[in-house]
């Protein structure tokens, strides 16, 4: 196999050979010679879904893959973004060769830029992910200082003790990658995540040859998504989603068609568009990500569209709706996305009436069900007709089903296996997958986030731990909202603040002015005139009892306020406000 | 048909027969004699699941049908529990005769003690639902001033003007009524949650020759659930998930058996008991809502259980696995209930280990998808097998599948149909259906709450609105958390609360103490010392700013510290808390 160097595509990117000089050729070995274990240690994706970062690291070197983000549960308040604990990577930056990227989904290169705004690192990934991991360097601003190289799939390349070789899979965005990481104590595979299409839309189905071909030559250790584990038989094409547009889209007869889907899925675009023309339709793009991908894709080749089919938004008005077509963001509800804003009236360019015919082509995400019915709700109550049940095969998963994992770890016969990507039942449900093919049970490690594994000829096992969780991103902020902070806004969004001020004579402790007392989030004040101003008389009351008592030290006075109020408050409300005492010394 | 006077069961009851007294015979008339309209007005349960309200008007008479609550979404916060808007009841209290119930499920009786807090009226339901309202008024401390009925399928009563017969139905809680309310307009028939199970576990299937036999005489109006209008078929029988339950218990082994559960179906609970019995397992439960479900079921004789079978939780450990079956609450990850408490090892009686074998016999409510996944994974950790998936029919739904709404119109064959119970979709699809069977499209209505419709032999329209809505429950508060401690509760949980405080002088304007800076849900102080430090040194430019352009109303003063603070913040960290400017005077 060739060893292609990586070339860097555009001015910005730096490319590298140093890495790939220093290779030497290395095969999994099956001799009784010692080795050290491969360290696989995962920093992301285990027993959870996203921010997705697996670590391996033999004789000093260390290669990344992935550096996925995630979104916040709704009781992360406040956080706009969740990435992993880079800790042991920070400490331990100069052993770190590269970061090989599987594809350019969110969970796999959403935190990039928090990683190499700290440290350096060269980036690997085919032309799209490259493409999308550009857009979102330069955002953060800090593009120029980073080293990205683009590869493609059957590319090998060194890493430190490590050979990479990169394999084409399917998914639901193109140009995804596996990869083979060989070192002297043998090959591991991480298939990142895949499905097997066999009719994909470009017509590259996923590499199953060369997986078998390392099967034989004999593979170590392989890691492969979870996701779907739970469901049986084979995921259906691509292709077949297609299929249904061209059945589905004549339903609309003289309305408007909208589709929302992901902005990632550019072969899912790419159909759309297709039928889209062959029944004489325009093709407008709405949302901001749809803009920017779209705008990669036809940039990097990736989408294939005559230049007259797309319209600006803005011009949508000077077509009839039956010569139009939307593709839209916000197929999980989203409640900033474009469909959102469509279903709440709130889309300057796009109204919704009677003449609109939506396609939600997606499943919702678990946890987003209940945002994308109030979306489909909304539109129906503006009088769209929406598609959004499986009834017409609108989506297919980009995740492999039962068989086609099974059919994975046929072909590649590892001698170990880690489940990854997915939660506990999922990871249970692919370890016994991975049984029924004949890996016996010790054979197999359902590992977890902040664990480390060694895998060698002789054995698997847990091996440790390394630093790892979530880290909140919030604005500017990367990890200072902790778990302090985060109490504190539980706290504050249960039941709102009480702010009780005094100012005091630091000499005689007398009262000089207050105690004042002023809330937000607890009550609506003008209707509580009385709870408040008996709020008042208490903490008064708590100062004067300290006095009284010779106390003049301020923190056991705020203490007694807060003890007192928050008595008062919750015997005449049964609520729970932070009291806030302020002393001012004059 | 007999007029069975509603009868008390309990001391406590107050049992009346007053209603019954003025019965006069009406029947739904089809002559031409002009008649007002019934009006009908939607309180809640439309565009939404949950919260039911029915007002039926005719003649200056008011009938409410059911009364429910709803828990609160993830964005209202510290809300415990949502009620509907009783402004239109409360104004019209004289007015309101009555108050049918058709089952004892939270979402239809849950606002009972809110409601009956504020005005009198007297409540009618199966002897279970009065049980289970019951234990809710002597939870309130109202249940002596309450008046309730224990009532029957099969018995009418009078109240006001409309003549009301209960009607057998079958749904997931046993004793499950329809209503048909006959006035001199016509009769309406309401046929509250059900479904048609051709084998309940009571026997008592749901009593459709009434329904046909109504149909004949003339319904003017019929509404209907439509919680599964998007269903396909027919619901699964209750006695089917008993089945499944014989094949799956031997499949535990020597296990310990634990089955999640809703607490008020009885019937589930019936068969779980009957099936651990016929295999040698002793029963306990866990839980307070299933402890309490339980007395009750068992107390008015809907629960068949031998003395020895039950045994107190506290007792487990006498028992070995193989021998003991759980019932426990928490089939929706509730994350206060048994089951998510066993998951997260919490508990203090029962520990989840290998030798458990968990059943979830329920499927998660849209929003609950997460939390259940939570639980499902957790107990996975701890080493337990989990069913959780429909692979073995441990669920069917309590809701009647498209087959059964169409069978129930065709036999019903109202003049006007209006689907409730439902989101938008729902009841469109409902709708549908209703086409679908032959009624016109313009003798349909699909209302909203607080929308009023008005049905009469001539047509069916809406008509006007009445007050309606989301009312918070918070602690003791009942409303008083309105848009404005909303919002600022929204606030305070995104960014936290930042407060200035600074004592001044009231004769010469100087600033005596202060600018002090405390903030809480913001950042972590101890990291943020220098940020802190910048924001007290702006405010205090921002005071001498005002001083020096002879600016002296502090309203002005507190309003230009909050401006720069933001300002200032917002710059350094993208985030925007909360700035309250406090000004002490002496």
């Amino acid at each position: 196999m060739p060893n292609r160097n990586a070339a860097g595509r555009s001015g910005k990117r730096t490319t590298k050979q140093a890495a790939s000089t220093k290779k030497k050729k290395t095969k999994a070995t099956k001799k009784t010679i010692f080795h050290q274990p491969i360290r696989i240690g995962f920093i992301g994706g285990l027993n959870e879904i996203g921010k997705n970062m697996t670590m391996f690291e033999y004789d000093g070197d260390i290669v990344l893959l992935d550096c996925g983000s995630t979104f916040p549960e709704p009781d992360m308040l406040g956080v706009d973004l969740v990435i992993p604990d880079f800790t042991y990577l920070f400490r331990n930056a100069d052993r770190v060769r590269g970061i090989i990227i599987t594809h350019g989904h969110e969970d796999h290169i959403g935190s990039l830029p928090f990683l190499l705004k700290q440290m350096k690192a060269p980036v690997y990934a085919t032309r799209l992910a490259v493409g999308l991991i550009e857009s979102k360097l330069e955002e953060h601003g800090i593009l120029q200082e980073c080293e990205l190289h683009e590869i493609e799939p059957g590319d090998t390349f060194r890493l430190g003790a490590f050979n990479i070789e990169a394999i084409h899979v399917n998914h639901s965005i193109p140009d995804a990658l596996a990869y083979a990481l060989t070192c002297d104590a043998g090959t591991v595979i991480h298939s990142g995540d895949l499905k097997i299409d066999t009719t994909p839309i470009d017509g590259q189905m996923i590499d199953l040859a060369r997986f078998a071909e390392l099967g034989k030559e004999g593979v170590l250790c392989y890691l492969a998504d979870s996701t779907n584990a739970e469901k049986p038989g084979y995921s259906a094409s691509e292709s077949t989603v297609g299929q249904s547009f061209e059945t589905l889209f004549p339903k609309a007869g003289n309305k408007r068609i909208i589709v929302a889907t992901f902005a990632s899925n550019i072969h899912r675009v790419q159909q759309i568009i297709n039928v889209a023309i062959s029944q004489n339709r325009k093709v407008a793009l709405s949302g901001r990500s749809m803009e920017k991908v779209m705008a990669i894709g036809r940039d990097l080749g990736y989408l294939d569209v005559p230049d007259d089919v797309i319209i600006p938004l803005s011009d949508i008005n000077k077509y009839p709706p039956e010569q139009l077509l939307l593709i839209t963001t916000g197929s999980q509800g989203e409640p900033m996305a474009a469909l959102s804003r469509m279903a709440t009236s709130d889309h300057r360019q796009v109204t919704i009436t009677a003449n609109d015919y939506v396609i939600i082509s997606a499943t919702p995400i678990p946890g987003n069900e209940k945002t994308v019915s109030r979306v489909v709700n909304d539109l129906i109550k503006l009088g769209a007709e929406v598609v959004y049940e499986r009834m017409y095969d609108v989506h297919v998963s980009g995740h492999a089903y039962q068989e086609e994992l099974k059919l994975m770890l046929g072909l590649i016969q590892p001698k170990y296996f880690i489940p990854v990507h997915g939660e506990q039942r999922h990871l249970q449900k692919h370890k016994m997958l991975a049984e029924a093919m004949g890996i016996p049970s010790s054979n197999i490690i359902i590992s977890d986030i902040g664990r480390v594994v060694e895998v060698s000829e002789d054995a698997i096992r847990s091996a440790g731990t390394i630093p790892a969780g979530r880290v909140f991103v919030d604005g500017y902020g990367v990890g200072d909202v902790g778990s302090v902070v985060m109490r504190d806004r539980t706290r504050l969004a249960q039941d709102g603040i009480m702010t009780v001020v005094v100012t005091m004579d630091s000499d005689t402790s007398e009262v000089i002015s207050g105690p004042d007392i002023i809330s937000r989030g607890f009550v609506y004040v003008r209707e509580s005139e009385e709870l408040i101003e008996d709020a008042r008389e208490i903490a008064m009351w708590a100062i004067e009892n300290c006095l009284n008592n010779d106390i003049r030290d301020w923190v056991t006075i705020k203490s007694r306020m807060r003890d007192e109020i928050s008595r008062l408050i919750y015997e005449r409300t049964k609520r729970s406000p932070m009291i806030l005492p302020i002393i001012m010394e004059v």
